[in-house]
């Protein structure tokens, strides 16, 4: 089978003793197919069957790009019986595997139609496909971190006295473009207290001396996303933030020293928390290791104690563990690791040395 | 019931001939509780029953913002069995409704737990309730497409000659803040055979005399959304453009004179499209004449041929007829209108005469 993606998918599908799954996930059916179709209102399926029929059914007016291999295509036009068509197209004497995705716009006009009722979920299939990069979206993760690291080099210089969070955030996008990205993913500029609320996207806080300085941020180059975080503090440091910053930089490294094939999710979920446990500080990691990454900003795979799948080569997620102290401050760092034939690679090399921003030469 | 909005949802899920709707999409959830949280991969289900016992499900992380009227709350811990609670809470002797865009990922396990076979579309009973605009949001559209139709005067300014179709795009999002808007919602710029496309979206197209110049645009305010397009020509336009242009106003004009409660959608689109086929163009108007809209920019109710629905007292949609001339230009023209109790009330109030931009005085 030239569409390796593909083969592998249906391998997947085989070791969930499915032999059909329907995908509707637009992003799936881009990793499969090569088109990028965002559907919204319009239906657009992709039915994977290990009898060897796989088949894209898409509105007439979206436009096939280039070739697809190993997969059909059958395109409807406004008033053709649609699902009438898929449902003839099923395995009716087989259950029916469904991505996580799949809405009920669709699904209930196709067991309908079909007769078809033991339904399963059979997302894994496509999402551990998803979850090994082949050696192309390497090299695309890669240059996406790349300038998500140069684009933080850059961030570091808008962090002036009375600046507010929001007045940096504006400006992450129009960098990105400069530096080449599709687009920005996320940017998250968190001063001070609001560091301390892992999911505080920035607001009208103004930077004062001696507050922390937290910056999670990503772009999308050639489809493909980075995510990075770095904590600064500006003009000083407390010994308190001192010790924290130094807890979460060790749980962060110690994580990432220890990928290879073979370890487990958890395994890296547990180095970090360990250390941050052993520091006193276990009840303010307050969420999971990190998360899967590549077409998506999140993706599955989680990094967690709940993950206990091993690490195989060519998988890339996010190491950030973070301490939180709600009042007073929160530091996280983060870096994307792939994983290798015999360890990792961190794909973040902005440095994560404490520095103070601001301070006096 | 103190809560409207759920009690005109629960009488519509009765006429569906169900007792219990499963509410997934984050705005659906938004417009029957006032809690605006975007799921992301989190749970987030909203179990509507017409037991009485209606509960909104989410994440602890979640937080609560004022008060929901006539729904409780249960909140999740990570590790909790979140699934067989919620499974818990269904009524297991009666079929499970379920909105359009439910995903798989929750159906499938609740399935399994709940021993539920009998699954059906519900959607109808949350999207119709929320077609009918109440005084509040009929008050909150009216303010957005006032934005809209300020907006659209700054926009004739951008266009002039030699500027690029991406360059007035640019230009759009910073407008809409400037007059006060939450956001853009999208904007369309399209010049010359650009037009032709209906949903060409704006690219390095340069301006020129004799061009056509089609902005198909919105914003969001206080999360209402509005929907305006307008044509004009630059410096010139030519007997065709013109003919085009006044058979496109035309139709636009008869279908927003014969809204009132009572008349079929269908009939709206007939209006529209009867003009521009005794033109000689009913070829050229390919797709539908609007969409209903409100908390999102398309919501469930089609202008179309095919929707027989009658329009009710507080339903929005647009009304958009076109003309698109491959290689040529094209022409759309469209308003927001409300229905009233004896009528209809364009909500754009942006001239429709034909204009010439640039023209010298």
């Amino acid at each position: 089978m030239a569409n390796k993606r593909l083969a592998n998918t249906l391998a997947n599908l085989e070791k969930l003793g499915l032999s059909q799954l329907l995908v509707s996930d637009p992003v799936s059916i881009f990793y499969l197919t090569g088109q990028r179709h965002f559907a919204g209102e319009r239906l657009l399926l992709l039915h994977l069957d290990s009898r060897g029929a796989n088949t894209l059914y898409l509105n007439e007016l979206s436009e096939i790009k280039g070739t697809i291999e190993d997969i059909d295509i059958v395109q409807f036009a406004l008033g053709d019986d649609s699902f009438g068509r898929i449902a003839n197209g099923l395995d009716r004497s087989k259950p029916l595997g469904l991505d996580k995705n799949l809405p009920a716009r669709f699904l209930i006009p196709l067991l309908e139609r079909s007769g078809i009722t033991d339904i399963r979920l059979g997302s894994d299939a496509v999402d551990k496909a998803r979850q090994i990069k082949d050696e192309r979206e390497r090299a695309l993760m890669a240059l996406s971190s790349e300038i998500n690291d140069r684009a933080m080099s850059r961030f570091e210089a808008l962090i002036v006295e009375g600046v507010t969070e929001a007045a940096v955030r504006d400006q992450l996008a129009g960098i990105y473009k400069e530096l080449g990205a599709d687009r920005i993913d996320f940017g998250i500029v968190a001063f001070g207290e609001g560091a301390a609320e892992p999911h505080h996207l920035g607001g009208e806080t103004r930077l004062q001396p001696g507050d922390c300085v937290l910056l999670d941020v990503g772009c999308v180059k050639d489809g493909y996303c980075s995510d990075m975080t770095r904590t600064f503090f500006y003009k000083s440091v407390s010994p308190r933030q001192r010790e924290v910053y130094e807890v979460v930089r060790r749980a962060n490294e110690a994580a990432e020293r220890l990928v290879k094939p073979g370890v487990r999710f958890s395994e890296l979920d547990a180095a970090a928390r360990d250390i941050i446990e052993e520091a006193g500080f276990g009840a303010r990691f307050t969420h999971r290791l990190g998360h899967s990454i590549g077409l998506q900003g999140h993706e599955a795979g989680d990094v967690s104690a709940y993950n206990h799948d091993t690490l195989e080569e060519g998988m890339i997620f996010s190491i950030e563990p973070g301490v939180y102290l709600p009042g007073e401050f929160g530091v996280r760092i983060e870096d994307l690791v792939l994983v290798t034939r015999d360890g990792g690679r961190i794909l973040n090399e902005h440095p994560k040395e404490l520095k103070i921003l601001g301070a006096a030469d």
